[in-house]
């Protein structure tokens, strides 16, 4: 039983601490550094992970899969197809059937924003939101500020621009609320109507013009246009939106020459980000996607209060310490 | 190789004996305390579980699900969605296949009556009779035995309340059965409609008012109204059939002061059951999803003829030897 | 690290060398004889196999799953339904994030021809086709050998009839590769219009008329008629078909005594192939599942360069040093 998160469940990055923040990004990146090596865990030998996915995701739910197996755990994958939920069951006594199986730790992804918060007051067992409709998700946000420490060393001071669908996004919004703790300065770019009303509340500034606000940035992070939710009616054309916030050679002609460019994937390449950039140098879209194992993994293993790897405890007393 | 079980498959409660129902409920119940202390076993390493599930499901396949890894098996899903059965293959040749793969016991849910006996007929690998169609439901009926039993100590003499769409009600017909093997008196209620047509051949008794019956039962047990089946047609409204045979404050004030109710979800709230009723303190639902689990371990155990667990069957020997 | 496989990916059995083919019906009956006994593996205890199914699949996807938990494997499923594919990604971006996650091997399906070489040229990790379009199944032609072998010792000079939709079949042009390949000698049989151009190319001969073609056959291999693929325009009706490119027990009432049948399945019975022939004795259709599980261990062992069981890697080098 490890205590070093305070709160029950993961429901955002809104009200999380500094301190908690540096805690799983330094047991994420401890786990990244041992899975490159090829090295797995029993940590969670005999727990099943519940996987409560009530809208499509197949990115998000592999990586808890993964992570889940890595640590030694056993996983259930629920999803709202051919399921209870399709007989009229609510989403409650659902999370409530699944607790009475015991899983160590639920998984949950909906398309309705509160859900998770909902269902925390419901179930005693841990939550860890995976995106719940245009409110938050939490697990990318972290792993995009693993992301951004691995380049940058610090996120701290660095300067980061959001670009896209900034009213909509569940991404922009976890991450806003976690950037801003970690000291970062956040830029939000897009169509006015894709921005939300008070930025100021949000702690973030907001530049229209991609150009103008490109060259000043450590860290490009493109989001999805999601052509398949309300943000389509609210932009004019695919090719409009490329040409005025997509990127591509021309408009990272002049980015800082050590910036980053992250994606949450996943892409629509020639909208919000051409080929040639989404493949180019600057990228760090896949190292994402191997931050967001290490990620989960940290998650999984905090949360869940099962044991932590000695190792990485020691090192972590050590250095908090001193 | 254990061998405490006489038939090769449980297709249904019809036939169970009450020596065979009595060991599985044993075991269901040894397993119930030993996951309540987390502990997990390994008789079933390198064993396969297949989950062949030809309907929509999530409560019994997650919990069989459940079950098989928390024996130490591994499973293999297959849903009839985007699978050889949606490409013509008969029901017997998925199972022939899926038996030529060596799993330890199938486990069969389909919407036609009768299909695990069929299948039960082409192949000889252990079945497990999940659900099908307007049958039977055994391993539904076994956990609410072992639910009555942790409540009432004994089912023997008790009387058993069942309310809802007694016609198409696997559930009440595995119960019943089981029920009457175990010596309990079981009184069926609902709509005339959907009372069987000769009820004495299932030793049951009748009684259409909801109120008459209510004051008498050790055990409501609540049916779920199928409003994605047949039932559906045969009830005036739900309005109606909420007002007449729905459980809710008003009407559950004349039960016994150590009634139970039970319910085998999902949960039509308002309808067969108030919310006020599903949560209160006669309620026993999210009990019966538990041992749910744990009388699915009892059954993968016995029937797949795997090691049984060495300190519940020294126990049972003395227990029977006295 | 094993390294017997010249290849880094399985994409066809087209250019595969008779020394590769050898070496995995060698590691394919070792796991046979294995499974047949029972025993499992924990050669790849640790690992991921990730299954990519962007087309409907039980039989495959079941059998690669079982493979790799008899391994020790731990598998992750991706189907295209409810996924990133339905939100735009290509299957390229698909499979480089899935890459990301770390696997140790894609087993990769696609209704799309040519899908798992594009792939191969994107990724690192070793991809096994599962099936792709018009093109080629080699897993299937690998156990498809491994059950004529086990039937007739040697394929080498043995006649083999493949019956059907030869046009349209991934299952016949894998297996008109790898069985030229061995030195078998292969007719096709079935439809003018379902005959490919040019069968002198592939190394085939061709004989319309069943009857003339079943007498001299070792091996009478019948192809499944897509009626959900394009064969189905291309065939005047089920009854026509079944009348003269059909096995059924008049039509088999020539062929040689030792004669085995074959069918990849799903089967439609009453069309290509009658019950009675199906369930007769000539039928080795579910021997061909049950290899198909043990040649799927031995294509998951040596292209994910998983350590390889002592005992076979020990008899293999004593054979081959003779």
């Amino acid at each position: 039983m490890n205590s070093l998160i305070p709160d029950v469940h993961l429901l955002g990055c809104e009200g999380l601490s500094k301190q908690t923040i540096t805690t799983i990004l330094s047991l994420a990146q401890f786990y990244r550094n041992k899975s490159d090596e090829g090295e797995r865990f029993q940590l969670l030998n005999g727990m099943t992970v519940a996987n409560l996915f009530f809208e499509p995701s197949t990115r998000t739910r592999t990586s808890f899969e993964i992570a889940a197996q890595r640590l030694g755990a056993q996983v259930v994958n629920f999803s709202s197809q051919g399921s209870s939920t399709s007989k009229g069951e609510t989403v409650t006594d659902t999370a409530k059937n699944i607790e009475a199986m015991d899983p160590s730790i639920l998984v949950i992804r909906h398309s309705s924003s509160g859900i998770p918060h909902l269902l925390a007051k419901c179930v005693k067992i841990p939550i860890l939101n995976a995106g719940d409709g245009f409110h938050e998700h939490p697990s990318q946000a972290l792993l995009d500020l693993l992301t951004i420490q691995q380049s940058k060393t610090n996120v701290q001071g660095k300067k980061i621009l959001i670009v896209g669908d900034i009213a909509h996004s569940r991404v922009a919004r976890s991450n806003i609320y976690a950037l801003n703790t970690m000291g970062a300065q956040v830029t939000v770019c897009g169509p006015p109507t894709l921005i939300p009303p008070f930025p100021e509340k949000l702690g973030v500034q907001v530049e229209i013009q991609l150009e103008k606000a490109l060259p000043t940035a450590d860290v490009i992070m493109m989001l999805r246009i999601q052509f398949e939710r309300q943000s389509a009616m609210q932009i004019p054309s695919k090719g409009e939106y490329a040409k005025f916030w997509g990127l591509n050679e021309r408009t990272i002609r002049n980015i800082k020459e050590d910036a980053i460019i992250m994606h949450p994937g996943p892409l629509n390449r020639g909208v919000e980000i051409s080929p040639a950039v989404a493949d180019g140098p600057y990228s760090v879209i896949l190292n994402q996607v191997k931050n967001g194992v290490a990620v989960r993994m940290a998650l999984i293993n905090l949360y869940s209060r099962a044991p932590l790897p000695q190792e990485w405890f020691e090192a972590e007393k050590r250095s908090s310490h001193v």
